[in-house]
């Protein structure tokens, strides 16, 4: 049998992040919710992707559920930790959007620094940050996980908004309070944004 | 204004694979394809993905271009970096699985027992080890990338194949000797066996 291969010049294809917002009829964009722990993040997110996936839109949501389990499950709460495992997201989040996903992201995200490196990570306009304001009384009153009991307690350490601080977005995309709407108002929120910027409509 | 929420449950929705899958009409899968630098892992995942691409599926390729410039830009190429580097994209692969696409990885992935962990990531029959192989001389003459030279003149420590193990895999799913068959053969013979498994008809 012939070495063919070694006489034919093995091109690469390659399919583009153009290609598949072609194919999949919407561009794709980071949605980045942030805030304190319970302050709806995860729940919008999931409600947010539904809605658009039951649109026929191509959409994942990555949360503590799906990350610290998996990918970030050598890190911790420390700020070096915390970091990397917002870096790692970031980086998993771009990929995705490559990949022409919707991507939507819950973490409490609390540092400036390490948004602005997600927002500086993705192509201009394809990072939307979303803050998810709740009052600090009220996520501790929620409190569905009981992680702020045990905060204060001292069991945990690094806790955001107790022992770690949040440090607010300055100017993000959208804020929500989640204290003042339901969960369909907040996710028509999201949709709203989407629409006005021509995120769900058809890519040329 | 009431405050809502408080009163409202917020009620977590969550798109599963299944759904994913159903609204794609096709399964998700992971093709791991092995082998040493410069026996076509890379090209041959790309020309496979075009194809399934043009055939309308939700595909996806990580390989150094797109991981290793970052979500791995923090490891080298030592024993302990290779693991790591290898962990998170087997973590992120996992991810993309959950996401409903077929995602094709090219990496050395020198190491058994690491290819034994994706593959044990994984759900049972998700995991397709895609053994690229090709002999050493052949590798080191294309030296596409100039590599191989650097690694004989010391210049690259760690270098598989060189001064680096390359562990064969045992039981991959497919071997493919690239040395021997054209770029259009060695793709045709991975969609066969996806033909074949089923992953490529529509999902109930």
């Amino acid at each position: 049998m012939p070495n063919k291969s070694l006489h034919t010049v093995w091109h690469r294809a390659t399919i583009t992040r153009q290609r598949r917002e072609q194919k999949n009829a919407h561009k794709s964009v980071v949605l980045w919710f942030t805030g304190l722990s319970g302050s709806g993040k995860s729940t919008l997110a999931h409600t947010v992707e539904e809605q658009l996936f039951l649109s026929g839109l191509s959409t994942f949501v990555l949360d503590g559920d799906n990350v610290r389990h998996g990918l970030c499950n050598d890190l911790g709460f420390s700020d070096t930790d915390r970091k990397e495992n917002i870096r790692r997201i970031s980086e998993t989040a771009k990929l995705l959007l490559e990949a022409g996903v919707i991507t939507l992201t819950a973490f409490i995200s609390p540092f400036k620094a390490e948004r602005a490196t997600a927002r500086n990570l993705m192509p201009n306009g394809d990072f939307i940050e979303i803050y998810c304001f709740c009052p600090l009384p009220v996520c501790e009153r929620r409190d569905v996980k009981g992680l702020y009991k045990k905060a204060r307690l001292g069991e945990i350490k690094d806790f955001t908004g107790i022992s770690s601080p949040y440090e607010e977005p300055e100017n993000p995309e959208l804020i929500i309070n989640t204290s003042q709407f339901t969960l369909e108002e907040s996710a028509q929120l999201v949709i709203s944004l989407l629409r006005d910027r021509n995120i769900l409509s058809a890519v040329e």
